[in-house]
């Protein structure tokens, strides 16, 4: 690797800075969860499963291709799956904060689920309603559990621009929509999703990855499934 | 009081049926908080704080009036300070779920305070900026801490409709003006507040109070005071 020096230590990535400008993602074996349970969705690495994240860089590369053949633009310049890394263009991760805190991330939810479904419980008159691709953004924190936050304090805030952030909703919703039709032509369903997006210049560009790690899928009987039971059903048929 | 039933028995109104269709609110002495400290955004009634409800009354009173000053509905019909209570037209509350819970929070922000500063602490460049009369939407769900809830989700789970939604974020933003410049008249800054909105057949009206217990103020010193302090500047000078 022609790296100049390690930038970022992530929870499941390590970056490093390469000397053409561009930034290489090492993805790392590591898993989160809660009280010893893999929960993608939590904020404390629990422990490391063997192979975790070369599957997860292989799902990304997967996912990335067919957003490329949508015409929607990621980071990414090239993988390389041997040794479990993706090179990608540097991006400024939208809504990143003065003070350095991470940025957004931007949810699309299919149906009520998860936590959504716990916070909004009594307001939900339907719990297999379709959400028709809703959109909730979260701002990173760990400490603070990733609060979610709206629109209007997004602008206020000076985080995002209104036109950048319209762009940035209607993105979250065609990447939606383009890996749950994928899914579905391998009988898998998807719940919900998030990603992250990025400027590169003034382009908005999809970020980070999109694996198993990011998204809730269901089988043909509804059971969700687990990272390596979607890798194996996606890449590895 | 001609009344029929008690309907609803509220952390500090009761509420009761009246006999001409419309409803009586009585107002209490009970103060809710946390871990005895009163704070009237808490969720549990810690105590009685004598001639509080009375009190209560009188700032929705000199509110609701001027809010009718400036066109705004509410759903006001008349006040009995003696005996405490206020008789009010009979309201949906806006958002009020199907399964009976109790509907939506308009909170406005002229600054970053309390639980938005914790919540977003990481990203807010400025603790001094002017959030510029900023609106949130929370459901109301004393279990789970009345939850943040975006403009989208609201419409997705069909507890307002988008025209409904627009009326009432303006509507909020327009109380908060008048209540700040009157207070601004009496010396005193207005950080943030919240109402309730309600539909009256397809009039949307302020209902439920605007007293001290649903805004924050401060002083000349920038010193946050307490619902007794500017009941007092305000109502009993």
């Amino acid at each position: 690797m022609n790296t100049s020096e390690k930038i970022y230590s992530g929870k499941t990535k390590d970056l490093y800075a390469l000397s053409n400008g561009n930034i290489l993602l090492v993805f790392k074996d590591d898993v989160t969860g809660d009280n010893g349970v893999i929960d993608p969705g939590a904020n404390t690495v629990i422990g490391k499963v063997e192979g975790k994240g070369r599957k997860s860089l292989a799902m990304t590369d997967y996912f990335f291709k067919r957003l490329h053949a949508a015409d929607i633009p990621t980071h990414l310049v090239n993988v390389d799956l041997e040794n479990g890394t993706m090179e990608v263009r540097r991006a400024e991760p939208m809504g990143k904060s003065a003070k350095g805190a991470g940025g957004l991330e931007f949810v699309c939810r299919t149906r009520p689920w998860g936590s959504f479904l716990r916070r909004y419980q009594q307001y939900i008159a339907d719990v297999n309603a379709n959400l028709d691709y809703l959109v909730e953004i979260t701002v990173k924190d760990d400490e603070r559990g990733d609060p979610l936050i709206n629109d209007d304090t997004l602008v206020a805030l000076g985080l995002v621009s209104p036109a950048h952030l319209k762009h940035a909703k209607e993105l979250t919703r065609r990447v939606c929509r383009i890996v749950e039709d994928d899914l579905r032509s391998k009988g898998l369903t998807l719940v919900d999703m998030k990603i992250e997006i990025g400027l590169v210049g003034d382009d908005v560009v999809v970020i980070d990855e999109i694996s198993a790690d990011a998204m809730r899928v269901m089988d043909e009987n509804g059971k969700v499934l687990e990272h390596g039971t979607v890798y194996e059903k996606l890449i590895n048929q």
